[in-house]
């Protein structure tokens, strides 16, 4: 075996998994809750048989106000608000309320990039968008990420594993962490809970928190490629040119198909008169959040990613330890 | 031909087509605009070539505010404000906006029960709900409605008919014209467009349309029976005794089969931490708006109905004529 072959990290302390974040994404509302009720259940009880430190894993419900009025966000989007510029900046006048409580969590769980910040954080969501269980980050290097990624993968209970990756500073809740990851789960409308998405979001959870074990116990992980979908950009709805109200759904051919290639002169829109409109670029892209109901008002009608096959060689490590 | 087997009535000379009700009900919303960009369009036609007093078709966005905020509602629920009680009554301090508004739309529509109403009000709703196309009414005699309904039965483009009835004093929109109904169509999160449920609220919209149109034109209806399904009661989530917070979801082999009939012992609702808990019904009922995200704070999980055949020598007329 080469030395460069293996990779060496830490053990995983303390994981954060989040519910709330958006208010009315209910299936992390309410498996949090349903955590926060086991104070030392099955979720810790792998950690437990190894008789080492425990595992400390924080629920956390990241938005009560909007929970409670079950809506996304009271006064702005809370999982943009996680920028350094944002959590240290100066503030005057009236701070909304998702500036204050971002400031609260980056106290809870941070601070961001610092070394007091948890290992992990799983931050739970819900898509209208057909995504299936979709795990989203921000780098395509986490090595952590990317094992969680891969042991989920061949979860019997998921459906889909999908990973965006952007060069921006990341804004969200998930960006606090040491590592940190959103898992997206869909269809399923804001303000609804649906059982089975429940349930898949539970499974998702539980594996995460078994991969941490396995890894905190010393088990070695082989490296393989993976799948990543990398965010080219945003198409909006078509809209009228003077109240800027749309004119267009998103079109019956590519509603629910996310993660399925768009090529170019597929079916993208169809009007309110019944037309339908073509995608128009040069290159097949995959897209996904299609028709999600949140990003109405952001002008986003779906995303479109290139796939691309992460080398192993370059990004996962081959054999993963931790330092003991 | 007995007298007794036909029935004679007024044409109908002004429908209102109303969306936006519930400002996050996109169908409705964005049905009504494009009908509003056509000043005098297809849905027009067939009446303007019998060359009579054309029928006059008022296209309503009900909730301007809610729907600029994508929301239900503003202060309160628009579609419960239509009562006698309300619409009449003394205001005093602070009156929700829904309430000036409910005024208003009954001064454009009604007076409701008073002679200067519209003849028939198509109210256009979207539910979270697997319930097709339903039709929603508060009278099993109203013969306008019952022929409507059996009208767009037999057309190819609806999923299922369904009319509901109650006792009560009706409090919603539809209420305010002589005869009237909601459309509601689902499922469709609230606060998306989904291009094949707008398709096929235009093509009921057309239908219901066509038919007001062969009816003032002379055209004869035979009578027939017509399935009703009569509202028994509601079920609410199990709820923890103390926060009040919803402890289970709709069973999964229960979501999504509205108007299938529910026995007893059927599973009813799966707890969040996995136990299936059971209707305990003495009869068999049949299921509807299972899991509408609306009715969560309203503490319904589903709605309950008996089945039954409206006899047609009782309730539908043989031959429907109208009064030149």
């Amino acid at each position: 075996m080469e030395v460069d072959e293996v990779v060496c990290l830490p053990r995983l302390s303390r994981v954060a998994v989040c519910g709330g974040t958006h208010g009315n994404e209910l299936s992390g509302v309410y498996l949090v809750r349903e955590l926060l009720k086991v104070k030392k259940g099955v979720m810790e009880k792998e950690e437990e048989q190894e008789e080492e430190e425990p595992l400390s894993v924080l629920k956390v419900l990241s938005n009560p106000r909007a929970m409670q009025q079950c809506r996304r966000y009271v006064d702005t989007d809370l999982n943009r608000c996680f920028t350094h510029a944002t959590l240290n900046g100066l503030t005057s006048g009236t701070v909304p309320y998702e500036m204050i409580r971002s400031r609260e969590l980056n106290a809870m769980l941070g601070p961001k990039g610092r070394s007091g910040a948890v290992d992990l954080v799983c931050d739970l969501h819900n898509t209208t968008a057909n995504m299936g269980l979709c795990l989203i980050a921000y780098s395509d290097c986490d090595w952590i990420c990317l094992h969680i990624f891969r042991h989920l993968q061949y979860s019997p209970f998921t459906l889909y594993i999908h990973f965006e990756v952007s060069n921006k500073e990341s804004y969200s809740l998930d960006s606090v962490g040491k590592h940190g990851f959103a898992m997206e789960i869909g269809p399923q409308p804001h303000g609804v809970a649906r059982s089975t998405v429940y349930t898949a979001m539970k499974a998702g959870v539980q594996h995460m928190l078994d991969w941490v074990c396995f890894f905190n116990s010393g088990t070695l992980f082989e490296g393989e490629s993976v799948d990543v979908f990398t965010m080219i950009k945003h198409i909006d709805y078509p809209r009228d040119s003077e109240t800027r109200n749309i004119t267009a759904a998103v079109h019956p051919h590519l509603q629910d198909r996310d993660f399925c290639p768009l090529h170019p002169e597929d079916p993208l829109f169809q009007t309110f008169s019944g037309e339908t409109l073509r995608y128009k670029g040069n290159e097949p892209l995959y897209p996904f959040f299609i028709n999600e109901c949140a990003y109405y008002e952001k002008g986003i009608a779906l995303s479109l990613a290139r796939k691309r096959r992460v080398n192993s060689q370059l990004t996962t490590p081959a054999i993963l330890f931790r330092i003991c």
